[in-house]
């Protein structure tokens, strides 16, 4: 299915990974790092930070440094917003506060961030200062993007603008990241690195997007967390904010009742919640919001000024992401 | 008492960081993070990095933003130091996990390692990759110093030499890491800004030692925190180590039991563990080496290249630290 480099570029990121932090002491700060790089997941951002490169003519291998600090600080994030979020599974594996303790997700998250840092610093001095701003900027945005989901939490008024600015910030901005970094290092010209980002958030939004269509239509053993749990925790998803304002006065009044329960039995409200998105045709519309922001991104792709048969890898990669069930 | 230029750099260091995260949105992200910074503190860290540029010459200006790097880091370590060890109180308010919740902490310390790499990189390109080395490297041992600090909660066996590589890690290296920036930034030679790194890691030895005496024999409104909150926790401090070792059969009985008490009331505790180390005269021992490590420190200073009236107020400065009472 994935044809081209694809497979040889996971593999040498997937054999890159498996070194970082061997042998670092102590011990009970560096096992649950390490147990959280090892979870795997798509590998997503060092596979776009060396395509990107790629499309430049710069080898793998040039690169995978800053590709690995991107994947580092993703994994970063995800051990504190675990824990911030309470979450029990990643990648179908406990996550780091369950498995050790808060204070442990806490202090490895922080060697984490520490150990991007000097993955990136490794860039050529050269392009280092620009690297390290779109970097630090990025790696902020996240936080800030963090903050705008769990504030979202306490509010039945997120418009849907805000929403797409809270993944844009969330998520997107380090898939852009990731494949501006590599076409930075690889010598590509502003004008391409920048389509290179566009074309990076917007697959970004639509990434995001199907994550929470997966969140309520996946499957458990395949996605490898536990389905509904944004339901549970009244995250306002596209889903739930389309709900709001599109349910009549009786779905309204019953979506409010679960949404404002603190006693209630988990299962009745993911199938009450899933139900209205059925009534209400969210499926379709998310689906339909996906491909627009696909398309964007297409768009975006083809003004980067290289051979569209150099860009056939990147392009297979973001379809394989639309169309994923993980 | 502090003469020289020492109030002047205070001046310039607290007017710069004022600005720090103003206007940054959202709020509920940045607020937190400002509050942390505006505490105050003695401002040890940039202070030290100003002085050491002014021993080779170059302006405090010059230096500022690599001075407020360390600032920020140390403050992002403070957030997350209090959370992990349940702190109520830093420098007399309210920690930022009490004054907000848990995963403000979290994710406000989050923001703030990222803006201190913000300012790191500011520094000029020639030196930027010693000095992110030299960064990231510091902040590293810092969690390592954390992760042992939390690790020999649950051991009654740490020996005084585990204690002095732990608050190495993780107190004094920042105190060599500042004082080092600053002389490199400086353009000073490798010899000297060696000496200042040392000098810096005992007086941070020093510095540390002499919390763990203020912690059960300081004043708590001066000290600003809990009087006896190390004990409370069984921090293996310098003087409980002592004590495990130094103590009679009767007395190490009884420390055991109030060690391993789950049900107690604190301030018998308190009252019996500071009434062993006046038994055992572990107040004059920790003074001795106190002393012993400001003269090493004394020592380390002597051999960087600059003329002594130079160095008067680093002296100066060292001294107010070894004889402060907060």
């Amino acid at each position: 299915m994935m044809g081209g480099k694809i497979p040889v570029f996971e593999k040498i990121v997937d054999g890159a990974i498996r070194g970082i932090l061997r042998d670092c002491q102590p011990r009970t700060l560096f096992v649950p790092a390490e147990y959280m790089l090892s979870l795997g997941g798509k590998r997503l951002r060092p596979l776009l930070t060396l395509m990107a490169a790629d499309l430049f003519g710069k080898n793998a291998e040039e690169v995978l440094d800053a590709a690995l600090a991107v994947e580092i600080f993703h994994n970063f994030s995800l051990v504190h917003d675990d824990l911030m979020d309470d979450a029990d599974l990643r990648r179908g594996y406990p996550t780091v506060h369950k498995k050790w303790s808060d204070n442990s997700a806490i202090l490895s998250g922080d060697a984490l961030v520490i150990e991007a840092y000097k993955y990136i610093a490794k860039t050529p001095v050269s392009v280092l200062p620009v690297i390290l701003d779109l970097f630090s900027t990025t790696a902020m945005e996240i936080c800030q993007g963090q903050q705008y989901d769990m504030d979202f939490e306490q509010r039945f008024d997120v418009t849907e603008e805000e929403y797409i600015e809270m993944i844009r910030l969330k998520t997107a901005v380090l898939i852009g990241c990731a494949l501006k970094i590599g076409a930075i290092i690889a010598g590509a010209p502003a004008a391409d690195t920048d389509s290179l980002y566009k074309f990076g958030i917007n697959i970004g939004l639509a990434f995001q997007l199907k994550d929470d269509l997966l969140d309520v239509y996946g499957d458990r053993e395949t996605f490898g967390k536990k389905i509904g749990g944004d339901i549970l925790c009244n995250k306002k998803t596209f889903l739930l904010i389309r709900s709001l304002k599109n349910a009549n006065g009786v779905q309204r009044e019953e979506l409010y009742r679960w949404l404002t329960a603190t006693d209630y039995n988990p299962d009745a409200k993911i199938r009450f919640v899933k139900n209205l998105y059925d009534e209400l045709n969210l499926k379709f519309v998310v689906e339909n919001l996906i491909e627009k922001y696909y398309l964007a991104s297409l768009d975006c792709l083809s003004s980067v000024n290289v051979p569209d048969t150099r860009k056939r890898d990147l392009i297979t990669l973001s379809e394989n992401l639309m169309y994923r069930e993980k």
